[in-house]
């Protein structure tokens, strides 16, 4: 389509070659200047810059027409390509060597003055997402919307190229077993009944690997009406895939390959291959997460040999209890302030410590700086700094208590330590790692019963079956992986339950009687009765890796129109009102009643 | 992932080449045969099958486990590779040359008696669609969908290859103006308020013209909530367009090389560019259709000029007042039957025709048999004769009344009798065409109001703008376009408004009042004041597309889980009920009363 009727060339395309050429440019005017008399605009298209200059001895009119050209106008131009006079090319622009000679202007739609400048960065939210189709004009944002592209298409080319086939598979679909709140759909054809937005295709993917497709793929809508903490969205897209007669290996590398060839199209790096793969027990000892950031050390020491004999009466009878004592040396950090002292403890007791400080050691003018250091003996007090490699300036914190939590609290601690100390500052390092070995199954203290920590048709590892068979729910490990870059988890997957009665075991293992496992799931225990092949796979947050590639700090910068933290699109107005005929087609009625209703002491009927 | 631990290689890939070596195959088994004590069995895995035979004297314990194997059980086979006996090669497989002399036998699944067999066509759709795992176990369905995958590829290629950025516009988004019935999704964290699902991603595509994209697509999820008539599902995909500076000759020089890519890598073929184009006007005139089947003849002829002074009163009075007196010559179909003209008068009668039977002239024998023939005038008749070209053996058919009627009416009739007389059977013919022109609005009788014939975002020609300020709406002509294969609407687009003023007028024209403007227009009114560029694209039917490549009569076999014609799937017993709990989250109630209670003499209660 280039070049047509509108252009013969992009803006960023006009270089010396075209130096006495006639070309037609066409874009938006990036910025207007005078210059005493003269305009001259740098006029933007998608692709980059040209100056055009409009002087009057080449054509009056023209020139006299351009002292109207206001930011943002979209013209056409037809003009001369010229060198720039000496002295005033523009190296930092490709092409700052000429400029375009105005002979014919036409402005094919005016500008309003926008409500924000385009080159300053916007700290207000909620004016960006309102006018999100002038947010994206922004270079940034339109180079992250056109990298999320080159990585999607990477990644399908990838898995096509792989013998992978990608599959649409239905929206409208059905609530998803043990997982997040849905989002619901009132069909209209069968009166009371409702849709469920899918929180993944797990179940379809799994129905095609009984169906035969052996290697499945899709870029898939996902769905989940959760409140919004943190970076989350309503909806958000993953790369799913399944496939059959495979092994966790044979997924590792393929995935491996998938975000290598994702990261050289997005970043033109290349990911060194094969990726570090550590057992979820390894990862939670050593960094109490199961998606660390391996970028710096920091690490969790168990210091039981230490203080098996400890004159600290605390860290030994923890130890006598089953428990556990684990340190970590924030090394260089001796010089932590008072506030982020604080900042820590909140963090640590909103992690679940019970008391009130974490316990710590100061290294600082060849003192040991601690409440606890007078109650270690000698011995003790140098098996510790050998083992934590205490130095000069370094700060040793410690966590006595369950294994559980001293995990999460120590990797808690050790993640705001990394960034109080600026560890990953201005690093360019991309820590790709497997984590392995799973737990199948988690006791949930709320619901008093076993939960799925993958989901229910992940497999167990065939050498804990027997595990699962004596009622040991808590050590069957699971054929299931998560990949993990720079402390976020990227996507996760596993082997899964091929076998109806294994599959139909797990779900009584999860408390889903006879009659439920009968409504909800037959479909899925009868498909593995007629020949499901072994199969297994994996997901990967699209929105994620986006984010990743473009170096935000947010997904909602590699989302075009993403939903702000109340879920709404507040350049739409969505969601709206809709009219009573509408709810009455659906056989639905509101319930709401407004607050300020519901606040009067006057009796109210509800708005239906 | 092939090789892996599971296979050396796929079925259909074992080949005299591999003579004497062992390979290691996975696959279902297609079918077991007794010959005289040894099993032999057709393994078959995606790509193919392969000759597997249990030989006791190479493995006497394989052998006797291969009595146990069943159609569909899921088994690992090792074995050796050696040629058939000469006189045994099937010429029909790839791997006819060849059989697999197994050495170890794994069986991976066990699978009981389908409920169907695969190798036969199934009439019952339920059972299909209940067990659509199976149904899609067919090398037809696997191919149908393996080919929408390849024909979706090829288009994002092409697409990206043209700078066309894929962007991705939310599933979770607001009603559509003017469209048919949204599906709606409730709120949760904004009660009483509702998203919709998009019927098309048109104000989201629109607004990334405005935000300076230039070039976007995307392969789009669509929903429609409508009564599921004819072939039509719930949800469906485009292959959605968007283009700034361009004009309409540059989307169909774009579309013809998109369409022409898919063919290209779903059937092999080369379609012949360009494709002919059409103005609406002409299409109707000779057609009676919008969407014209061009693969053979039996256009509609303009009578006019014959009847002006007909001798047959209500041929002259008909076109005295405005009226079009037009006829069809069903060349050879003078021996329609009984049967076939009852039918053709129904579908007549249907499409708007006010008397009971359709006028006719049948030639046979030398005679011209008709009820009318008498009333005409020696030089009517041979005028008449002359112009339809009329011969021994034809059937020449008439209708007088207003154009729009005669357009229908032998519209549809032309298409029945094209279907009596299997015109089209065996054609492998690929009819494409543009119907360019299209008018911009219609009156509706039933709002008693003008509406938008493509959508309100349609550009009037430039020339026809005048007529538009004029108020003489059924005038003014769309810069709107359709493409056409053998009678099925591919696709449609327009070039679009992107002056803010134009937009309000086109508004109001459709009746929509200042106050909803505000309300539901107001982000799209705005953003074309902020430097909206001149833009415009189309929407393709990647379902339906996907049917015509694949030679199928319904899109319900190109999707892999499909919706019956009550929006239901039966496979997962989708939609379903949902617990009270879920609703009150969502402040809503079903306000759906059974049939049967309603039939009740007694007063019931709703059940909420």
């Amino acid at each position: 389509m280039i070049p047509n009727a509108y252009r013969s060339l992009h803006c960023n395309a006009v270089r010396p070659e075209h130096i006495g050429q006639t070309v037609t440019l066409c874009g938006w005017v990036n910025s207007a200047r005078d210059h005493g008399g003269v305009i001259f605009i740098d006029l933007r298209d998608r692709e980059g810059l040209t100056q055009v200059v409009f002087r009057p001895e080449e054509n009056a009119d023209v020139a006299a027409q351009s002292h109207v050209l206001r930011d943002e106008d979209v013209v056409q131009i037809i003009g001369k390509v010229s060198a720039r006079l000496s002295g005033t090319e523009n190296s930092k622009l490709p092409t700052g060597e000429v400029e375009v000679v105005a002979l014919e202007l036409k402005v094919l739609n005016k500008s309003d003055v926008l409500p924000f400048h385009l080159d300053r960065e916007l700290s207000n939210e909620d004016m960006r997402m309102k006018y999100r189709y002038l947010d994206l004009r922004r270079e940034r944002m339109n180079k992250n919307i056109r990298t999320r592209h080159k990585i999607t298409n990477a990644a399908r080319n990838y898995l096509d190229g792989n013998g992978f086939v990608e599959v649409e598979t239905p929206i409208l679909s059905n609530p998803t077993p043990e997982g997040a709140r849905d989002f619901l759909v009132p069909a209209r054809l069968s009166p009371s009944k409702f849709f469920a937005l899918p929180q993944a295709p797990q179940q379809y993917k799994q129905l095609l690997m009984v169906a035969g497709l052996e290697r499945y793929f899709q870029i898939a809508r996902c769905f989940r009406d959760e409140d919004l903490r943190a970076d989350r969205q309503p909806e958000f897209t993953q790369i799913d895939i399944e496939a059959s007669f495979i092994e966790q290996n044979d997924i590792v590398n393929l995935v491996e390959g998938l975000l290598a060839s994702m990261f050289k199209a997005g970043q033109g790096v290349d990911i060194p291959l094969p990726f570090p793969r550590m057992t979820y027990q390894e990862a939670m000892d050593r960094y109490g997460s199961d998606k660390p950031d391996t970028r710096y050390g920091v690490e969790i020491v168990d210091m039981a040999d230490v203080f098996a004999e400890s004159g600290f009466k605390i860290f030994r009878s923890t130890l006598e209890n089953g428990g556990v004592v684990r340190a970590i040396n924030a090394k260089g950090f001796a010089g932590i302030t008072t506030g982020q002292m604080i900042r820590l403890n909140e963090l640590a007791i909103q992690a679940g410590m019970k008391v009130k400080q974490l316990a710590f050691i100061k290294i600082e003018n060849g003192e040991y700086k601690s409440p606890l250091w007078k109650f270690f003996g000698e011995v003790e007090q140098k098996a510790l700094v050998e083992k934590m490699n205490g130095e000069e300036g370094d700060i040793i914190f410690f966590y006595a208590g369950t294994w559980e939590d001293a995990c999460n609290i120590l990797g808690k601690v050790r993640l705001e330590i990394a960034n109080m100390m600026n560890l990953t500052k201005d690093s360019t390092a991309l820590n790709f790692l497997w984590v392995v070995d799973f737990p199948l199954l988690a006791f949930s203290p709320e619901d008093q019963s076993w939960v799925a920590v993958h989901h229910p048709f992940t497999r167990p590892k065939s050498e804990d079956v027997a595990l699962l068979e004596a009622g040991e729910y808590g050590k069957v490990r699971a054929e299931a992986y998560d990949v993990v870059l720079n402390g976020y988890e990227l996507g996760g997957g596993s082997i899964r339950i091929h076998e109806s009665d294994l599959q139909a075991k797990m779900f009584s293992v999860l408390g889903v009687t006879p009659e439920e496992q009968e409504l909800k799931f037959s479909h899925i225990l009868e498909a593995f009765k007629f020949g499901a092949p072994p199969h297994g796979g994996l997901a990967l947050g699209l929105d994620r890796i986006a984010m990743l590639v473009c170096g935000e700090d947010s997904i909602r910068e590699v989302i075009a129109f993403p939903k702000n933290n109340k879920a709404c699109d507040l350049m739409t107005d969505s969601p709206t009102n809709v009219d009573f005929k509408s709810l009455r087609e659906l056989y639905i009625q509101s319930t709401w009643k407004e607050k300020k209703l519901e606040a009067a002491t006057v009796p109210v009927t509800p708005i239906v």
